[in-house]
């Protein structure tokens, strides 16, 4: 094969060796652990689907898709979220299940990324869908089961910032009067981009008052304070409606005891476009990007022919072990029995028994390794059952 | 979107749903647990590789791989197996870890399928590999660590075909004569088409002799009587050498007492290209097709320019848990607390205490539930904590 490409591995591509896969691997059993004990039920679907439905409900932008066509002819797509497929599965197979349907998943994602950017184009997402519950207890469930997840992996310092996209668009349709504008400021906001934000208010024909309403939006980040303030500058019913839900939302999350490590954020917004409601974000100190992140989807189940309220988060498996910081312990080795074949009973007899005990035994033929020393060098324990008397080895 | 596409979902992808999820999760843990502790690491790598490194390397053919092209205009595959991935590794990442290497996996793979063909395009593959270890001891263990997985995973009727492709393909070309016609009857004894077989000699040129020869092979299967007589026919000291491997293999199945289980087959000729000495498959009673397989392929690593054996064997998740009887069981869920806004309190804290007592809890506002009777006919106790007051609610 060809030199160039023999170790090569495409763009935002990466293997997982043992120590890094230990880690994640107690991470997502802790989680997984956690989310069945409040009742979320697994369920896993195919890497690839029909673009025209996933690939379309998912709204991914286009050229972040993995795509490929089937021997039909048919678009097909790299999953590049799980909510959409539990959605379809939902309308479907889980169509007459009783609601509210409580769902979880642990499965690969897949984004096509830039090779400048350096960003991983398949990671591990864990998350849960909540299908069926139109409550602000469900919202503060959802919530409350990110952190009580986050504290399970062992993660002390992080934060939940909480926004709400309904009262983002009613706020800036009630200001810019038309949704083209809308879409305008709330990729600002999605890009967080707050300069190009002020600079297009001060461009836009809008009175002073209107362009001084515009950026008090940007200072609507703190405490419940932060909810009084947005209601004093907005006046839509829809607006006034999506703080109102807020209130009640944090007052869940109060009787669970959370609100310390809660933030409102009146500017989040969120990169998958069906969420409709409360959005929320996870973030980690010292860690640039979110954890995961999840919010309200109350439409998305009708692209489905299946109206129903919706909400969810997901977890990134691979920023969760970064932000706990990767305690990369070199994994040590359990017992190693080195043997000949004159001894290899005997060398069975004790690795069965160790492992009846839960140890790790390798076993090897001693004419198998080239350097017996520096290979044994790897374990705790080494015995030597090598020769063709009960005096020809031992313990070391 | 399309009312064609909605539910539907690309050839020979499927959903787990959760009854299914926990029979796969048990073997899967059952066999994680097994293959750790005979001393193999876990490790995972990407979906999507090279074609000219993974794809080509795999040899699955041509028209089962999933295609598709990167922004730079390179194919990449769907990984159609781990061995190939895992050699990569070994040669590269891993390339100065000391050898024997013992890594383990458990990844979905990807074959493209006919849509008459009903078969899966995506399935689980759990398995290991044994990387710079030549000895009998290294083929032994992969054979034994199957057996062991298997029967952790629960299976109790199964039997393992063991052949040896070196003495098939050395006992082919000294009676035939070229490796284009040792190809053809390969491919017959790949497809178990012995009819096609019979008659592709009879059309040969070849002397009463020869072609009686030829139609013995397809009666070597069974005990290790078949040794010998193998060792009757074949002329080429490659055809010997090949059996004495298997004698070998044999002696070391028997000290691990395993030899009950095992059948000689030496018309067993894999799929897989790469595959050099040793094959196995494992059949289950009742089961059409192998739950899995494996072998020697001692060429493989030369393709990374890291020359070195290896062994190893892969099973299919999917078939063990078919294999296993399905034992569909409908989830029995734990408790479910329904609750109203004024006693929510009350009703978090008593979910708190159950989980930590490790039961499974469902929270559920009674405002958030439409058919409150049918939704907690599926809990084996239900609580409710409705009304203002302590009287108001109690356990059903």
């Amino acid at each position: 094969m060809t030199k160039l490409f023999m170790f090569e591995k495409p763009v935002g591509m990466r293997d997982t060796l043992p120590e890094l896969y230990q880690l994640k691997k107690q991470v997502r059993d802790a989680i997984s652990e956690e989310v069945a004990r409040w009742g979320y039920a697994p369920i896993e679907t195919p890497t690839l689907e029909f673009s025209e439905t996933i690939g379309a409900a998912s709204a991914i932008l286009d050229q972040q898709l993995f795509k490929l066509l089937d021997q039909e002819g048919n678009t097909l797509v790299l999953r590049p979220d799980m909510t959409a497929p539990i959605a379809r599965i939902a309308a479907s197979t889980l169509s007459t299940a009783e609601r509210p349907l409580r769902l979880t998943y642990d499965a690969p994602v897949f984004r096509s990324q830039q090779r400048e950017g350096g960003k991983s184009a398949e990671f591990e997402q864990i998350g849960v869908e909540l299908i069926g519950d139109h409550s602000n207890s469900a919202d503060g469930e959802i919530i409350a089961l990110m952190m009580a997840s986050l504290e399970k992996s062992g993660l002390e310092n992080y934060q939940i910032a909480v926004g709400h996209l309904g009262f983002v668009n009613a706020f800036l349709l009630e200001v810019l009067g038309n949704e083209s504008r809308v879409a305008t400021f709330r990729r600002y906001l999605y890009e967080k981009n707050y300069v190009g934000f002020r600079k297009a208010v001060d461009q836009l024909a809008l009175s002073s008052i209107d362009q001084r309403r515009l950026k008090n939006l940007l200072g609507l980040k703190g405490g419940t304070e932060v909810l009084e303030k947005a209601n004093d500058i907005v006046e839509s019913s829809e607006g006034k409606a999506a703080l109102s839900q807020l209130y009640q939302l944090i007052d869940v999350l109060e009787a669970y005891n959370l609100s310390d490590k809660i933030i409102i954020d009146l500017n989040l917004v969120m990169h998958m476009s069906y969420y409709t409601g409360t959005v929320f974000e996870a973030y980690s100190e010292g860690l640039g990007y979110p954890l995961g992140s999840g919010g309200r989807y109350d439409e998305l189940l009708a692209k489905f022919d299946h109206p129903e309220p919706a909400t969810g988060f997901g977890l990134r498996l691979d920023r969760l072990t970064e932000a706990l910081g990767k305690t990369k312990e070199t994994i040590i080795n359990d017992v190693c029995i080195i043997f000949s074949n004159e001894r290899r009973k005997e060398a069975m007899e004790k690795a069965t028994e160790f492992r009846q005990e839960n140890r790790t035994v390798v076993m090897q033929d001693v004419t198998g390794v080239n350097n017996v020393d520096a290979y044994s060098a790897q374990f705790s324990e080494v015995i030597y059952l090598v020769g063709s008397n009960g005096n020809g080895g031992g313990a070391r």
